[in-house]
C-alpha cells in the first residue's frame, strides 16, 4: 500500500530553508553595505550556501532583493488592513489606521526600502519591481479616496488628494523626522495621521 | 607716468572665464549623465578646455561641483533674503517668504541638488560641503523660529519646529509633487506655506 504524502516533499523542504536562509543573509548585506556592493559571492559566505547553488535557487541579485521584499511584506497583510482602511465607516479614523499602517511598513522593512531605492539607480528589474509596488500603492489610496471622496476638504479632488497621500508617506519623510531627527515612529504615526486628516479632509 | 589699472587682470579675467566655463559645461553634464558617470575628459570636451586646464582650475571633480553649487546659490542672496523673513513682523508672512524662497530655490538649481545628493554617496568632499550647508541652514530655521517663538502652536517647541521645518521643505516633497504629480511651483510654493504656517503657528 501507498501512503500518499501530504504538503512540500523533504527535498522541497530543502529548497525552502535555502532559499530562506539566502534571504536572510541577503537583507542582513544589503543593509550594510548597499546593493550594488553586495556579491552573490559574499552572500554565500554569509548564508554558508555554495554560489551555484544561490543561482539555481534565484538566477540574480535583483531576485534575491524581490524575495526578500516578498518576505519583509508578506507578515504585513497589506491588502487585507487595507480593505479594512477603506470599509472604516469613519473617514478619520481610516485615516488614523492608513498611518499606522505606514509606521508599521517603514518600522519592519525600512532596510528593504533603502537598498530598493538604491538598486532603482542601476537595476532594471528592480526598478520595474518598484513601478509595481507604486502603482498598486497609488491605486489603493485612489480606492481609499475615493470612498470618502464626500468628506474630502473643499476644493479638495481624490487626485489632489492622491498626489497629497504619496508624498506624505514618502520614505524620506520617515528617515527625516525619526532617523535623522530621533523623533519616534509613535510620533511619527501621530504626525502623518495628523497631517493627512488635515490635508485631505480639512478637519484636526 | 604708471597708470595703475582697476580691477582684475587681462590674466585673471581669463581664469575667471574659463573656471565659468568649466563650471557651465560640468552643471550640463552632471545634470544629464550624473556625478560619478561624468568624467572630466567628458568635461574637458563639452566645455572646449584642455584637461591639465580643468586640474590647474579646480583640482578635482568635487571642486568644480562646489563651484557649481556656489554660482547657483550667489544670485538667489539666500543670506540677505532669511533676515528679511526674520525680520519679518507678522510670523505667516516671514513663513510665506521662506516658502518662496524653498521653491525659487528649487526651481533655479534643483539640478545642482540632485547632483550633490548623488555625490554624497561617494564623495567625502561634497559630502562634507553638503553637512555645512544643511547645519548653516538650520542654523537659519531656528533663528527664523525663535524669532516668532511667542506665536508658535500650543505644545510646539521651537527644537520640534525645525524638526518640522527641515522635513517639509525636503528636495524628495518638491520632486514628488512638481517634478512627479506635476504641480507648478507656484502650487508648491502655497501648499509649502500653509503648511509651514499649519504645522509650526496652528493657524491657517
Amino acid at each position: 500500500m501507498v501512503v500518499k504524502r501530504e504538503g512540500p516533499t523533504h527535498r522541497q523542504r530543502q529548497a525552502l530553508a535555502t532559499k530562506e536562509q539566502i534571504a536572510a543573509a541577503g537583507r542582513k548585506l544589503f543593509a550594510e553595505r548597499g546593493y550594488v556592493a553586495t556579491t552573490i559571492t559574499a552572500i554565500s559566505e554569509a548564508a554558508d550556501i555554495p554560489v551555484p547553488t544561490i543561482y539555481s535557487a534565484f538566477g540574480n541579485k535583483a531576485a534575491i532583493l524581490k524575495d526578500i521584499t516578498q518576505r519583509a511584506v508578506a507578515p504585513l497583510d497589506v491588502k487585507g488592513r487595507y480593505e479594512q482602511v477603506v470599509a472604516d465607516p469613519d473617514p478619520v479614523s481610516g485615516l488614523r489606521r492608513a498611518a499606522q499602517m505606514q509606521r508599521e511598513q517603514f518600522e519592519t522593512m525600512y532596510d528593504v526600502m533603502t537598498v530598493t531605492m538604491e538598486a532603482v539607480r542601476t537595476d532594471p528589474e528592480i526598478a520595474e519591481m518598484l513601478r509595481g509596488i507604486m502603482a498598486s500603492r497609488e491605486r489603493a489610496y485612489r480606492a481609499h479616496l475615493e470612498t470618502v471622496a464626500a468628506h474630502l476638504a473643499p476644493a479638495m479632488t481624490v487626485d489632489e488628494g492622491v498626489d497629497v497621500y504619496v508624498t506624505l508617506v514618502l520614505p524620506e519623510i520617515y528617515h527625516s523626522l525619526v532617523v535623522e531627527r530621533g523623533w519616534s515612529p509613535d510620533r511619527y504615526e501621530t504626525w502623518l495621521g495628523d497631517n493627512l486628516i488635515r490635508q485631505l479632509l480639512g478637519t484636526r
